[in-house]
């Protein structure tokens, strides 16, 4: 592999534009009552984003030969939990954050209860959709999706992750306690965006699973790695939010431990091990592959 | 029926303890990491409540002669969604309350952002509970659950209500408007607790399923006009929040817009038309008939 193939760009765009849709037909209008939760929902979920997570289900979906309709639920499913986190993450409580995606973050657009209250339902609306009957998946593989979305995104997932955060915060953490909270903080709900796409495949081999989640797991850290990178390094334009700010609250971050150099090595060396965990798969894997180095190359 | 039978009470303490201790054992202990989260979880669901969402699990699931086991899951799953909904509605941008059930709220015992995300990860462990394969419970079964949850609890739902509850602070609100919200904010979830009970039924005819709704309508509405009632008469240690605190607020109540008599003729119309959506049950709807005076006789 040399480049991504010509038509991975479009794929990717098009996946983007799948998730919108599925995700703008599935939000309640803004008409509908009560009016101003609506629209601060629809403002949190719709407003842009790279939709990592969406492509994510899709890609793991291409390697099982999964029908893209069968997977709208799972990635309507992630891209409304990741919102929802973003939103509560954002609240003065929390990071009181004033920038999102280049953006005024929910609660600066609206007020602080209409964003608690639209974090809450979105989070709700991600259950919700994989709950909902839907044509080509059956009714074990959809109680097995609730039941992987639950595990990744509770205490002992995304949101002990994020608690594990608050507590670092000022305190010194070394390497492995940086690896473990970013594990839970993003790395869980990134690997149960593979898992779901997997798991629309019938008959999948539990060892082609673990290999995913292999792969899924090395590019959960890769993507903190680059993140904690682009704050260094990034355009606040570019990155949608101030540049510095984790180094600013005093978080601990890669580069603030291992240096920037050795970070981006460290960025590089998990997208090898993640292609690895991907050799017994064929061309059916390629956008896997390619979502791999877009992670460790992106500039935002 | 002119009393409760003698084993209504202690059957009620019963399923409190059994609920009580089910969510016990589906909560992470507080010495797992993140200690400080867990520790939120556990005080935010373990320290009392009426468990009236609970014990409506246990009663509908009665009227379809369920065993109780295969309750346990929705009963678990109602009292984590609304422990949740309690927790986030305290917190200074919504209530911003400082007593809960006689004990400091979860956010004056911990700090807001615990209270958020233990708020947070509750309502995804009520799902999770709902998703874990349980001995008795279908697929089927067990993923209808997670759509009448989600359903009741989202932004057409329990946090609609909430959201027309913000809105409504400081404006002049009807009847018709006040029941609106409250059908959403109380209702809905009670509603669902019924349901969700009588979903664990095999064959439940139509018919029995809307006449339990029709219940659960009523009931719904009736605890809300008497928690109105409480706020006016009750005493600060009996319902374990300060007394006139919706007044204070400028909050509309049925009080304040009915009077106090009215109000009270209102609640025990709505137990009677509640009693009468029974009239096709045997005595094993009974346990519902008595939570249905309970909660327009309760004094906390």
């Amino acid at each position: 592999m040399t480049g991504p193939p010509a038509d991975l760009v479009p794929r990717l765009d098009l996946y983007r534009e799948r998730v919108r849709a599925a995700l703008d037909a599935r939000l309640p209008p803004a008409s509908r009552e009560p009016t101003r939760l609506h629209e601060a929902m629809r403002y949190a979920v719709l407003g842009g984003g790279k939709r990592v997570r969406a492509t994510l289900v899709y890609a793991a979906g291409e390697t099982v030969e999964a029908p893209a309709p069968r997977l709208d639920p799972p990635a309507c499913a992630v891209e409304l939990v990741h919102a929802y986190s973003l939103v509560h993450d954002d609240l003065p409580a929390m990071d009181d954050d004033d920038l999102r995606r280049g953006r005024p973050t929910c609660h600066r657009a609206f007020d602080e209860a209409t964003a608690l209250l639209a974090g809450d339902a979105l989070q709700t609306l991600a259950f919700e959709c994989l709950a909902t009957p839907s044509p080509g998946l059956p009714t074990d593989q959809r109680l097995a999706m609730v039941q992987t979305l639950a595990q990744a995104s509770g205490s002992l997932g995304m949101a002990g992750g994020q608690a594990q955060d608050l507590a670092a915060v000022g305190h010194v953490l070394d390497l492995a306690g940086l690896e473990r909270m970013h594990r839970l903080k993003t790395g869980a709900l990134i690997r149960a965006s593979v898992r779901l796409g997997a798991l629309t495949g019938e008959d999948l081999a539990t060892r082609a699973l673990e290999d995913l989640d292999g792969y899924a797991r090395c590019i959960g850290l890769a993507f903190q790695i680059q993140d904690d990178i682009l704050d260094v390094e990034g355009e606040t334009e570019a990155i949608g939010k101030t540049r510095g700010s984790d180094a600013a609250r005093n978080k601990p971050t890669f580069p603030s431990l291992l240096g920037l150099e050795e970070s981006k090595r460290r960025a590089r060396d998990l997208h090898a091990e993640a292609l690895e965990h991907l050799d017994g798969f064929g061309p059916s894997a390629d956008t896997l592959r390619w979502i791999s180095a877009f992670i460790v190359s992106r500039a935002s």
